[in-house]
This record gives structure tokens, C-alpha cells and sequence, in this order.
């Protein structure tokens, strides 16, 4: 951009000497005397170099400013070069750690997938496992309130045989069920627990398992030398966890006349509006429930 | 880089404005007249104040120009400045991205080594549950082929036992073997599945299990009612999956005299060139036809 | 920064020209004779056109440096505008690279946070296993030392009824334990392994099992045939490499008479300062050494 504005005192020096000479060529033609000539033309020289000086400086000042300016140019030029220098680090530096990054994604991508892929084995596992006790346990009955100690002269398996006799007399009658295991768990006491341990019954085959825990079921109150006591079915820590998370549920189900069952290994079953509905978790009786304005308030707070 | 070429009408100038100067000295040497000399000065006067206040006007437009030069120089340093500025912190920046790169690549790398680790771990888990499943089958006896309802009546342990005594009239004379469980599997029939469901019978005795199955595949016919049926070895559900992988091949070599058979858990076994070989997955043998072709063209489509 | 630094060439001419112009006005008052007024005009004219000739290549050259000055600023201001761009680019190249880092982080630690979670579930799976074969292997008996082929001909299962004869007639009196299995491990023979391959023999009661070992155990010395022969509790896998872990520093403890017990699953269990501690691992064992410097003299080299 080319500034328009132009110097004033230069200007005015400069009108003022043409001005001047326009006289003096006047006065020549109308004849100075030489005299007067002499002192007009010195006068014009001592002019001409306070002019002339004036601007001697002037581009002496102009020339120190360019030779600053052109000092100071080199070394913007020199920062430029760095400068250029270093984005070009910088952009191959950063061109480094995106890729890096990339690699860095696919990597974990194919980590998380690995991830979901164990997941879905260690679940598999689970089930397998929870089965596997499940089984192990399949033939186990447990007998739940005998005081401790009961077992200490007669041994554990008389002890069964007693109860059997005393409660189930047909069964004990037709054979002596066979025995493979009986022994309190946890194998030790803790004496800061209020109730007995619970006695486990191992029999050598299910379906005698299976017909003294229905004639139990059937006669409802089982007893040992006349005392209550429980005989209920063995199942996998899990699987019992499970069985336990529906407790609350179940009883004011039962209450409010739902018939409620618990199924193999921990589903809820309820009778509702007709159809046996059952469900493996809460979720999905929380999920069932939300078009049923009536359940929801029986089920308050303990979902 | 200073050019060399030079204003031609300043030269120009120059050039004339010697030459009258020449011509003056050699003029007042002749004797100008007092009017002529007169007249001279005052024309070269007019002349260089022309050519001054011109080259005022150039030193202005200089000055002018050198005042914005310096105010863009001034500007760009303050451009370049931010500039370092920006480096400076893009810098810090890229290290600080490097670095959380670098933490990421070693975290990245424990997690995949951990993964590896875990999937190996799963990798044995597998091999041991399918173990401890083969184990608790290890005395199931798989019936296949006795239709639905037969066990009604009788119940499946009478139902048993008297296809011992049809088949194998000398175990079943010999001693009435234990059975500890009997059911049929799945527990709750499908209406839409033709078949009748796979009874399960589990004995107390290994070594009754296998002899019963011996004499099975030393009859070849088994029956129940004289209708065909079944007896086969009960495997863990991955043991099965793995051991139906092999049933086309199996078939094909069958027919074609190679004497396949089926080794615990799931390898195929043959004998070929005069040696025995087994595969433990279809992975291996067709490595191992690679540089077979007669066996290739055997089993096209089947690997 | 303006240079206070004046060109002394310059400083000298302007000076001798400024008096030579006193020197004329003086002159001119004392009456000069016209040819020499001449001469001196004519002199000053040809200095000041020399003077203004020399400012005039001064300012030739001034000119075509700003021209290139402007030229390199042009440049330069272009490099600049580019720099800027490349910085705007970097900085969004770099803020892009640092929100996939920050994804990568939470991805990260999510993994990291899967991963230790599956690690515990593995954990617990594996002792849910090593218990499952435990429980399996609950009934066993493990019989080392009898020379192989000694089953051949009686079967394995007359063989340990032979040992039990031989060694515990009172157990053998009462009543014939049932065998569930009895065989070799492994099922193959290796030729190359220089002792007998262990015998197992599954009982159908736990508390006979329990009854034959603790015989074993009391009679310290067992035979077949009149040769010392071994039996032992039968665990899963991990179990009995975690028990053999121990071994040396069993004996070690023995030989000291630090009366040391393993108990199940391979805890170490020893009766120190009047306290029984019991170390599940060899970690356990050196942690609680670190206070006693005789036990770690005497433990030295073994953990």
C-alpha cells in the first residue's frame, strides 16, 4: 500500500523555491544589478544546500533504517527456515503417532473382541461348572435343624436311617437306601453359630433321593426324635444363591395366592391370568411386571 | 542481491546536466556576456531545483514505503512470535500425546499378553470340565431306539434290565447289575421330534458299563421287544459334537476298507501304509493328506 | 532502533560546502571581480551536481534495495499465511489424534477393568474345578508300587481285596467294601518309565475310603505279598502338584521336628512358638519368616 498523504514542510519548501526562481528570472529580465544579482544567487546556493543537506540526512536516516530492516528480514528469514524446520518434525512426528494410534486401535478392538469371546466361554464355563455340581449333588439330600452332636455315638448314616424310619416307615420298610456319603457342612464347627451345621446325605441312587424328598414335600412336617426338622434338595453354591434371590418374592406371592414355584436350577414360576409364566432372574419379572399395575405394587421394593 | 541495472533517464539527467556544466565553465572562459551568464544560472538553478524537488518527491515515496515495510515487519514479528508460541505448545502437546501413546502401547500389550494368558487358562478349564463330564458319564450306558411311554408302566430300571436278559442272557445271569440312576434325556418330551427321547442309565460299576457295551458291539444286533435298538457310550456334549465332526469320514473309510475307528475323546484312527494313525480334528488329517492324492480325492468336500 | 552513527564522508562534505558558501558571501561583500564570482559559481554548480548526482545513485540503490526488501517481505509474508495454515491443520490433526488417545484411554481401562474381572471369575472357576475333581476323586484310594501285570490275571479288583486282607483283616472281615472302578493311570503303558503306573480304586462309600487310609496311615507300613507298597488319597491334578510344592521343605521341617502336617487342599500346617499357622502358598511361608532368622537359615535355598 502506497501512502497518499504527502509531507507538508516539504511541499511548502519546495513551492516556495520555484516561486522564487520564477522571480528571479523576472528580475533578470527587468535588470538586477550586479549586486543584487550576486546576493540573490547566493542566497539561492546557501538555500539549495540547507536543502540539499537537509535531505542528505534524510536518506542517511533512511539508510540506517533499511539496513536495520534488513538485518532484522534476515533473521525473520532464519526463523522462517526454523520454523519450517520444525513443523515438518512436527508433521512427520505426528503423522508417526497416528499411526501408532491406528495400530494402537486395532489392537484394542481386537482385545475387546477377544475379550467378549472369553466372556462368552467363561459364561459357558459357568453353566457347565453349575451343572456339574448340580450334579455331583444330585443325589444329595440335606437335612436341615439336627441338633450337633446327635450324630457323635450312632454315626451319621444311623442317624438318617432313624429319621427315615421315623417319618417315612414304607420307604425304610421296602429297602435300606443305600449310603455313599453322610457328614456335616462345614467340615468344622463355628461355635459363634447359633444353628447346627446342615448334614448331607449322599445316596447311591436318584430316584431314592427323589421319593424321600417327595414324601417329605407330601407330609410337610418332618421331624427327628420329635423335633422339626427340613429335608430339602442339594444344590450347586450358585445355584442355591440364585434360589435364595427369589425368597422375599416368593412368600408375598404365596400370600397373595400366585401359587408360586421355584424350578430347576432357580426360575420363578407363577400362574397368571391363566398361563404359567416363569422367569430365571428378576430382570425379567421386572420387565413382565410393567404392564401389570397390580403386581407392581405387590412387588414394591423388592425388585 | 543488489541490482546492477540503473534508471536509464536519471543517467540521463546526469549525464546532460555534466555536459552544461562543461559548456559553462567553457563559456565563462569565452567571455559570456553579463545577460548570458545571467541567464544561464538562473536556467540551470530552475533546473536543479526541478530535479531536487523530484528527487524529494522519490526520498517521500521511500520513506512512505519504508514506514509500511516496517510496520508489515513489525506485524510478521509479531506473526513469528505467536508462531514460536504455537510451536512451543504444539510441541509439548505432540510429547505429551507421545508419551500417553507410549503408556497406552505397554498397557495394550499387558492386557493382550494377559488375554493370552486367560485364554489359555480357558483353554485348560474346557479340557477339564469336558474331563470331569466325560467322568461323571463314565458309567452311563446311552439307549437310543426304545419308543416313548415303554418305561411307563414298568419303569426304565425294569425296562433295562430286561434288555439285559434279552441281549445278554450271561451278565444278567451272573449278577444283577447296580444302576444308580435312570432317566430319559431331555427331561421334558418334544411333540414336534419323531424320535423317542435317549434313555440314560447310570451304573454304580464302570466295569459293568464297559462289559455291557462289549458284548453290544460284539452282537451287532441289539433289541428291545425284537425291535432294533441302540446302546451306545454317553460323552460330554462337546465330546459328542467333536465325535459326530468325524461321522462322514468316518463312513467313507468304513467303505472304503481303511478300519477307521474312534478313539477317547474324539480322535479318528487309521491305518495307513502299515501304520496306525489318529487325528485329533479335521485340521490335522488334512495336513497329513496334503501329500496324499488317492486319500484327497477320497475325501473331497468332507474336510 | 535508529543508528545514532552519521556517514563522516558525508558529515565532511556537507560542512566544507556550508563554509565555502560563508566564504562566498564574504567574498561578494568585498567586492569579487566578475570573473572570479563566475569561476566560483560555476565550481559550486559542477560540486552540487557531482553531490547530487552521488545522492541520486544513493537513492538508485536504496530504491532497488526496499524493491527487493518488499520482494523477500512478499515472500516471507506468504510463508507466513502457509505456516499458519500448516499450524491451524496441525493443531486440528493434533486435537483429533488427542481425543482418539482420550477413546483409547477409557477403552483401555475398560479392558484392563474386563480383564481383571475375568480373572477373578477364571480364579474362582479354577478352584471350583480343582473342588469338582476333588469331590470326584473324593472316594479313591491310590495304590503305588504294585509291579504291573500282577492284575492280569485276577483283575484288579481281587488284587486290592488281597491288599486289604493282607494289611487291614478287620476292614475286610466286616464287610466286602463295593468297588465302583479300579484301574491303571495312565491307561497306556509308557516302557520307558521304570516304576509301576499307580492303581485307583473307587470306593461306593467315602467313610471307607476314610477307614482304609487312616489304617494305612496308623499301620505305617503296608504290603502286597509281603513287598512295601503305598496308598494314598487321590487328589485332582493341581491339587497334587500343590502338594508337592511342599515336599522339601516338609522333610526339612520333619527333620527339624517341626512336626509339619499338610492338610487339604495343600496348605502347609506347622506348630510354632506354640501357635499352629498353616501357608496356603510358599508367598505365605516367606512372608512370615522374614521376623524369625532361624527358620530362614534352616529354610535357605527352598523358597
Amino acid at each position: 500500500m502506497v501512502k497518499q498523504r504527502t509531507n507538508p514542510n516539504m511541499r511548502e519548501k519546495q513551492a516556495s523555491s520555484e516561486k522564487e526562481v520564477n522571480e528571479m528570472e523576472a528580475m533578470e529580465a527587468s535588470n538586477l544589478s550586479e549586486k543584487e544579482f550576486r546576493v540573490m544567487v547566493i542566497r539561492w546556493m546557501k538555500k539549495m544546500e540547507d536543502q540539499f543537506n537537509n535531505m542528505c540526512r534524510n536518506q542517511e536516516e533512511m539508510k540506517k533504517n533499511q539496513e536495520e530492516m534488513k538485518r532484522n528480514q534476515e533473521e525473520m528469514k532464519n526463523d522462517i527456515t526454523a520454523i519450517k524446520n520444525s513443523i515438518e518434525s512436527i508433521n512427520s512426528r505426528l503423522e508417526e503417532a497416528e499411526d501408532r494410534i491406528s495400530e494402537l486401535e486395532d489392537k484394542v478392538e481386537k482385545n475387546t473382541q477377544t475379550e467378549q469371546l472369553l466372556e462368552k466361554k467363561i459364561k459357558k464355563q459357568e453353566e457347565s461348572l453349575r451343572e456339574l455340581w448340580n450334579n455331583a449333588k444330585r443325589n444329595n439330600i440335606l437335612i436341615i435343624g439336627v441338633p450337633e452332636g446327635e450324630e457323635t455315638e450312632q454315626g451319621i448314616e444311623n442317624l438318617f436311617e432313624k429319621i427315615v424310619t421315623e417319618n417315612f416307615p414304607d420307604i425304610g420298610r421296602k429297602k435300606l437306601t443305600q449310603i455313599q456319603e453322610a457328614h456335616r457342612v462345614p467340615n468344622k464347627m463355628n461355635p459363634k453359630r447359633p444353628t447346627p451345621r446342615h448334614i448331607i446325605i449322599k445316596l447311591a441312587n436318584t430316584n431314592d433321593k427323589a421319593r424321600i424328598l417327595k414324601a417329605a414335600r407330601e407330609r410337610q412336617k418332618v421331624t427327628y426324635k420329635g423335633s422339626p426338622i427340613r429335608l430339602a434338595t442339594d444344590f450347586s453354591t450358585e445355584t442355591h444363591q440364585a434360589r435364595r434371590e427369589w425368597n422375599e418374592i416368593y412368600k408375598v406371592m404365596q400370600r397373595k395366592g400366585l401359587n408360586p414355584r421355584i424350578l430347576y436350577p432357580a426360575r420363578l414360576s407363577i400362574k397368571i391370568e391363566g398361563q404359567i409364566r416363569s422367569f430365571t432372574d428378576k430382570n425379567g419379572l421386572r420387565e413382565f411386571i410393567t404392564t401389570k399395575p397390580a403386581m407392581q405394587e405387590m412387588l414394591q421394593g423388592l425388585l
